[in-house]
């Protein structure tokens, strides 16, 4: 499983977006993440960091954070064949 | 003599500036703050805030901060006549 961190966030221009993308750049304790303008998105893969941590850094931006979620998603790519299918 | 620190941050909408605004009003220790997004300007009149603590929350918000400075300005307002004059 692959544990993701869904936000949206009111960003209105690239210096917006920009600000989100410093701010979680300097955190520790990240896999990746990816702030997306269009789309309002902030999606942030962790390491070590926990959803609260990821929370109050974007917080501290000043940006409206209008909703934000815990995702947990199959890790495995391209529908591996399960376990019990034996060739 | 009123304090005051001067930031020249680099804000592109009414969003970055709200931002920040935000983020200084979440701040303890600030007597007043002025964003102006078209000067590019942030303007702190401390309380109990250092210098530092401001430029760190500032920071937080994701924003470059061009430049800044501790400014310290006399507090009569209107040209007070000097003390020494006797009428």
């Amino acid at each position: 499983m692959t544990k993701s961190y869904v936000f949206d966030v009111k960003m209105t221009c690239g210096g917006c977006s920009g600000a989100v993308s410093r701010a979680l750049g300097k955190m520790e304790g990240l896999q990746s993440y990816e702030v997306d303008l269009e789309k309002q998105s902030v999606v942030v893969i962790p390491a070590t960091a926990t959803y609260d941590e990821v929370y109050e850094k974007i917080k501290k931006t000043g940006k409206e954070i209008r909703s934000g979620e815990e995702k947990e998603s199959e890790a495995a790519p391209e529908h591996a064949a399960p376990a019990e299918v034996v060739a």
